[in-house]
């Protein structure tokens, strides 16, 4: 198992990939405190479900905390030096700024200001979806303009990137 | 070219990646008797083109076998120490239990109990679906569900996992 | 900075991945005259927006030409040993070939038997698409399978093949 050295990580996958699992592990592997930030919001059934087995996967060892907006304060919040915080996922977090008809890059830089003073090892996990035909439709397509370009900017503030398919990292940086 | 050693292979790819044509290289390469396990039913003229093609691909040294539900026992009763199977693909698989309404859990348990215990050798091909929006369809999306998980299991339990894209071969496991 | 040795060069990458930047900073680093070849046609304002923005972001020492279908002429008629050529990008000219009914075979073939003799450097800038759900929409699926056999035809004659995410390369060939 991959253990984090220093910095920020991002962990980027497809739906069902493993991404969040995989995640997890080297949160659990870093032996400092664990705390877990969600960005879901349980809008429907479907959406509860996947949040409840999350929740119990992860167990009672995790703190958990919810940032459908306010992610950079959040994690200012709850930051400190013994600390090692997994936002799942930035691609929710997109889309809950996006309903809120948020400025997009004021709080991708407001996020990204944050990130590289975080005492706090911080790893995000976020789903890759640019990589199917243009969507027909314009807000689908704003969306993947926008995770795109916040993946871009993690990434380069990140010291360890990967990208996950079936379970398996593939390690992009670090 | 890469060979097999021994234990399963899964590889995986994107819709016309050269993904089946890199499988069946290996699977040429292999020296071995080489069986063919079709998933796919010729539904329209369209599958029913490609699934031709494929086969006059393929050629005459091939034995093929149609395996739309029973995977397992397909494989079961075709095993063989001097043979590989190509099982192509999964997603087909996935897509004619779906349409069965068939328990996925158990059907991929049964799966999964089988391919540690072959003699043959055994080489998956897969579709990865899951990178690209979330589709507005809920069977698209459980089905991209289903094939997330689906992959996760076999590669766990493969000695080599590929992802292939652009006809290149990117070795994720192995 | 990788750069380049010689040889065509293929950049692959989803919707906002940065494979565009990288690709030109591929083509900076060169120390070759910079020509740009515009394969994308401003049907509206969304996608004049993004040519502007790539164009600026350019800046005055690239000569931009137009090839929206006549790629191969396009690139012979500016080939020349101290150049190197980045078109940008291939499944638009695609998607034009498409809109125009062309006969996609032999569209590629003439491109595919002209890459090789080329004087100048090429890179190639295109969307991978294939990863996603199979569209509803038959166009669509033709549109992934077009792009998906011509990624595949021009990786074989490149010399390097890159995949990009979140603006992190990965390579795939060379």
């Amino acid at each position: 198992m991959t253990s984090i050295k220093s910095g920020p990580v991002l962990v980027l996958g497809g739906a069902r990939s493993g991404k969040s699992v995989f995640a997890e592990k080297l949160v659990t592997a870093s032996g400092l405190r664990m705390h877990y930030v969600a960005t879901g919001r349980a809008w429907d059934g479907e959406m509860q479900a996947r949040i409840t087995e999350h929740r119990d996967r992860r167990g009672a060892d995790w703190q958990t905390h919810e940032a459908p907006l306010e992610l950079a304060g959040c994690l200012q919040a709850i930051d400190a030096p013994d600390r090692i915080i997994l936002i799942d996922c930035l691609t929710l977090w997109v889309t809950n700024l996006m309903m809120e008809e948020r400025d997009m890059a004021a709080e991708f830089e407001r996020l990204a200001g944050y990130v590289p003073q975080a005492q706090a090892r911080l790893v995000f996990v976020s789903n890759e979806v640019g990589l199917g035909i243009v969507p027909e439709n314009r807000m689908a397509r704003d969306f993947r303009d926008h995770a795109g370009r916040l993946h871009q900017i993690i990434a380069e503030i990140s010291a360890d990137v990967y990208f996950i398919a079936a379970g398996l990292p593939l390690k992009m940086k670090g």
